[in-house]
Formats: C-alpha cells, structure tokens, sequence
C-alpha cells in the first residue's frame, strides 16, 4: 500500500461497528475521519433504551484512542443524507482514498414499527447511499467505496444451493433453444424494510459501478456477535455497544442477557432459522482487508460474504441453556419468514485473504456472557421483549402476553 | 366490475401519462381523483421550456371536462414524496379500489444532468413509491396498486431472449448437482439514474406485495408516442402536453419538431438502439385493462409489458425522413449504452386481453406531425439539443458543436 492514499473517512463511525472498525483502521496505520449523524444515540433516547455498557461520548471516545495510542481520529457531525452539500465539501476537502459506509438504520425490527419507522429507514438508507455516489461521480474521486451490507438481502430460501458471493451463475434459454449461462446478480429476497434497503443499495451500486465506473465493494455480513476488539479493549472509553433490547438486540446478546437476569430465553417461532454470524473482531479484521483489495476501475461491484459459520437459532438457544443453567421458551414469531431453513454461504474470499474466523463455540462464555454479568445492573427489563410485527394483522398483544408467560414461566 | 369500487386516485395525473389516463377512466364511468404536485409544470419553469401544446391550468382542464362530459373529476395538490401524512389522509378519506401511480420525475436526460438532479430523482421518486406502499399497508386498505414502470429496467443486453414480463424462468445447479427452475425477477439493467428508480420500484413492490399482501401491477412500457386521446381531442382546454426539448422529448417528437422546423433529424450515435413504442392512446387503454384485471390478494407483483412494436432509432429518422424530406444528422451519443442492439419483447397479457396496437407507420403523419406543425411558432430551437451526459468524462462540448454543425449543415 506504499504511495498509496491512506485517507479513510467512516461514514456511520460512532456505530455498533462502525465505532470499531475506525479504530482498527487507525491502529494499522490509515488517517480515519468520522462522520455521523449520531442518530444511534438519539434512537437509543427515542426508545428509552440504552447500550448495556457505558458508552462515552463521541468527543471522549476519540480522546481516549488519541491517548492511548497516540493517534488522532477526526470527526464531522453530518447527516449524509439530508445534507448532500455537507457530504460533497467534506469529501471534496478530505479527498480520501477509501470511505467506508456503514450509516444505515440497521434494525429490521425497528425498521418494521410502523409507516413512519419504514419510511425513516427507506428515506436515511437510500438517500444516504445515493448522496455518496452521487458525490463520488460529481468529484470525480479515485475513491474506493466499501459498504456494508447485509446476508439477508439473499433471503432464506437458497433451495439447496451455497450461497455464492453476490452474483448467481444460471442458464437461461434464448430464443434459438440453446442454454445461455449468466451470471446475474443473486435474486433478493428481503426479509424486512431494513433489509429491502440494503437491496435497494445493490442497485445503486451497480449503477454507479457501470455508469461512472467507481470502484465499490460490498459487504453482505452476517449477524455479529461479540462487544469488544482488541481496540475498544484498551480503554474503559472506549467500549463498544451492546444492544439487547428487542429492536436492535442480535440474538446472541438477547439470550446471554436474559441468561444473566434469570430470563428464559426467548426463541421465536420453532428456532429453526439458520442464520450466519461473525464475531466483532473478524468484522473489523475483514473490512480492513476489503479496503486492502479493492476491485479495479470498471470492474463490476465486489460483492464479498463476511461470514464465520451458521448456526439454528435453536442451537444457540440450547448452547446458550447449556451453559447457563436457563430454560428456552418458545414464543410467537413476529417476522414473516419460513420457520426453518437451512443455510450455506461461501466465504471463500476472506478465507483466501486469510480470514481465520473466531467461532462461536470458543469464545461466548467468555466474552459476551462477562460483559452481560458484568452490566447486568443497567439493564432494562421492560426493553427484551420484541414488539414490532412484520404484518398489520398480527396481533401483537400476542407476543406480548407470551412473552409474560414465558417471563412468570 | 359490478358492486366494485370503482374509486380511483390518479397520482401524478397532470402530467403526460397520467393526464389522458385520468380522462380516460373517468370517461368509462371510474370516480377519478387527481393528486399531483405539478412538479412537471415546476420543472418547465426550471428549464425554461413548454409544452409545445398550449396546456391550460389544472383548474381550467378539470372545468372543460365537466362541460364536455358532465363528469368531475377531484384533485388534491399533494407532494407524496415529501408529505407522507397528506397522502395518508387522503388515501384514508377516499377509500380507492385503485391507486394509479404515475408521480415520479420520468425524464433519462433530467436525471442525468447533474448530482443535484440525480438526487432529486432518487429522493422523489423511491420516496413517493415507498410512501404509497406504506401507506396502503398502515390502513390495510383493499385498494389495487397500478404503477407506471418501463422496459428501461429491463436493459438492452438481452442475448437473443423475447423479453418475458417481469419474470425470466432460470437453471441453476443446486449443490447436489441437478439443475432446479427458478422464476426470478428479470435481472435489472437501467441506463440512467431515472430508469434504476424504477428499478429500485420493483423491489419496493416485491417486498410489500410478499410481506403486506398488496395488491399491485407493474406496467413496463415502451416510449410513448403521440399526443392525443379521444378524451383530450374533445376541448382545447383538454389537450396533452407535447415535449420535445432534449430532457423530456421522447425520439418521435424530437424527430417530428426538427422536421418541421428544418432542422435535421438529431441521431445519437448510430441510431442502431431499437427500442420498443405505445401511443398514448393505447397507453390509457392499457391501464384500463390493467385496473380491470387486478392480481388476488396474496400473488406476486403482476408485471406486464405495456408496448405495441419495436423499431431502430435510425429507421425511425429514415421514415420521418422520407415523409418530410428532412435530412439525418448523426451525431454524439451523450449516453453510455450499447451502440446496437436487438430487441424482442412479450406483451402477451394485453393481447390477450384484447389490445389491437396502433401501429406507427399508420398514425405517425396524421397526428405527431400535425401537432408539430400546428404548434411550430411555439418552438423554443434552443430546447432541442440533448446536453445531459451521461458520464463525467464526456464533453458536452461535442455534443454541443456537433448539433451546431448538424444545424448549419
């Protein structure tokens, strides 16, 4: 990377992972701008809800990096997508070589509330991204966009295929009756609002990809599990988010916290969704080698899977039972989704960029379990539960009687 | 239809389309509401054109209809992409069996003029869609969604295929070897910011047609030719707009005005694009039919192909060209596309429901040309030429001297 533009501004930097990722990027050697709206702290105040650890606040956070490890990290406060001109001028003066975006609304829970929830995140995620390639093409940047996506814009019902990375090889039949083999784009099939965005985003993508040949990559990430990273580690200001409550939670931190408060477990539906995970760590281990790799001008999207392993959701349940001593309680699932699937997903390319991932089984009580003991006293009860529902007529007042149950169970 | 609700809200119908659209349903005994920004007339201001036609006030087309056929029709000057509450309250107070949405910014060009257009074009366009969308599923009202697409989301790279209607039958090879079918969505590959919002459309409708259960039917048409319906014929007041600028015109009257102005025929590259065309009088048929066979509750989005014939761009200035004795110019191409391509495409449902197309070499001189004539005096001769470029190391210098040159030639 010598000679090279070392410049990265992280679009959504005060974020689950994005907070994470600007640290890791600054540790090995790269100059890291934030930008963010900080609308993840003012989501957390409009729902009354809080991370379970402590989290500083973003002036302190970047503080305590530049002590700790000498290094300075910027930080703009800008909403990239109601203010284009904002993004365009930050762009335009920083010129960074990479710009990382993670500053979506990434809860599908929250994303299904209700019209103004789906018309939030539809109106923040796509403007959002729209506003940077727009930006991108206008100045003419050499720029290399790194995006994180999501594995639920593939959907749950691959009919006994591997998941590929991004495109789908098929055959189709012309008009002369002979098979003609393409490779398209993989058919999406969103699960949620929030996950329909990040399709909608694809599309831009490969757009901008082909019109104004920007050189973009594509993240389609897995649920993460974990809280810290070797970076967020070394300082108590420094620590990461964990969500447990029912719209922003991951699964893994929702079991471990009701494990912690004397909870059951709260599975939805039979538990037979398959989902893939990635720890924290890898997260931001992967993004860093995304940034090392970036496709060449003209190419088309670099659509990569940031996955470790996939587990059933029940697995976990009774993993997470195993080692806690809690119950499971099924109870009524809210989504509309098959209720059990299987699921294999390639990840061939972090593993040939050498990706070594943390896998669950080795890590969970020792880590994501502490910091749920460690917090226990901030947690808000009334917040596990999940009350959003994916139709108009699903009866709530269902979930939430059966989540009492299961709580008095 | 009987004991059917017969109320229809007409997004966007000042505009083109939706103008003769919502005359036409009234015509055939629909309860027709308009509800429009005017944003077209905005945009004339903007670029400092006008229809060719003379079109009158909103207030004064409304007044001529009820004279000449005794039937109101409503409208509401609501902008639905940015007023989701407006939209709510009138959808809530009118109750439609039909919502028809044409309020989208519908211009390749426009689209493409700069960033400021490009996000204007997004932002309006996907947030008007979405809110329509949300707004049906938060009343849960049983109301059939009709949205004007286009055969731009198809793309011109279709390898020897007929075009199905929204949805291309694919092998794939599982992981066992064997070969499933698969209906997908057809592989998106718009040509302009304009055309990747209709794009984006179709997931927006996938989405809530799977997750909701709306009701709705995708029309992707072909470029309108034509001015005039058997609505918009029976007053002055009642006439359609006419566009022929380098932003808004479609091919055939941009042909049809240069030859009556004896300015040459203005081919973009080769003129070896074919592309597929309706007239406007089929276009408001079309509709009608759509509206009148709606998909049930619970189907995929029904997508049809909403086009009468293909032609190639250059014989189409060779037609114009023998019956007027203008000349071709060739000139620059500021679009990136293929320089030729083939094109065959489906539109099995509407004849089967009995469209019987007009067919351009019938028509053309008889109306596009008349019109041109007629309303010559109004023409603006520095509308004409395309300046939009579509990548920003195009020169719009050329395009620019090489339209001078086909001037003075």
């Amino acid at each position: 990377m010598s000679g090279v533009n070392k410049r990265v501004l992280v679009l959504g930097g005060d974020g689950f992972c994005g907070w994470p990722t600007a640290l890791h990027l600054s540790s090995i050697g790269f100059d890291v701008v934030i930008a963010d709206n900080l609308s993840r702290r003012t989501i957390d105040a409009e729902l009354g809800i809080d991370s379970l650890t402590p989290i500083s606040s973003i002036a302190e956070r970047l503080r305590a990096w530049k002590r700790v490890s000498g290094f300075e990290i910027g930080f703009e406060r800008i909403d990239i997508a109601a203010d284009y001109e904002a993004l365009r001028r930050l762009l335009e003066r920083y010129k960074p070589g990479t710009v990382v975006h993670f500053a979506e609304q990434r809860a599908a829970p929250y994303s299904m509330k209700d019209a103004r929830h789906k018309t939030y995140t539809v109106d923040n995620n796509v403007r959002g991204t729209h506003n940077v390639l727009a930006a991108l093409s206008e100045l003419a940047l050499d720029c290399h966009l790194v995006h994180l996506g999501t594995m639920g814009v593939y959907g749950y019902d691959s009919a006994d295929l591997e998941l590929p990375e991004g495109y789908l090889d098929v055959l189709l039949e012309g008009r002369d009756g002979a098979h003609h083999r393409r490779s398209i784009l993989y058919p999406t099939n969103p699960g949620s609002v929030y996950h329909l965005t990040k399709s909608l985003d694809q599309l831009l993508f490969q757009f901008y990809a082909a019109n104004d040949r920007l050189r973009i990559t594509d993240l389609h990430q897995g649920i993460v599990w974990g809280t810290q990273t070797d970076q967020t580690r070394r300082d108590p200001a420094l620590i990461n988010r964990f969500d447990y409550d029912g719209d922003y939670g991951t699964v893994l931190n929702r079991f471990a916290m009701e494990a912690v408060v004397g909870h059951p477990l709260t599975v939805h539906g039979s538990g037979g969704q398959t989902r893939a995970f990635i720890h924290i760590q890898d997260t931001v281990r992967c993004i860093a080698m995304a940034l090392e790799n970036p496709p060449a001008r003209g190419d088309a999207v670099k659509i990569l899977n940031q996955v470790a392993e996939t587990h059933r959701v029940r697995d976990l349940a009774a993993l997470v039972a195993k080692l806690t001593g809690a119950e499971v309680s099924f109870v009524d699932n809210p989504r509309r989704e098959a209720a059990e699937n299987s699921l294999a997903v390639s990840n061939a390319t972090f593993r040939a960029l050498g990706l070594q991932p943390i896998l669950l089984e080795d890590h969970l009580l020792s880590e994501t379990m502490d910091i749920a003991a460690q917090y226990a006293d901030r947690c808000n009860f009334d917040a596990i539960p999940a009350r959003s529902v994916w139709t108009p007529n699903h009866n709530p007042g269902v979930v939430r009687e059966q989540m009492k149950e299961a709580a008095n169970a």
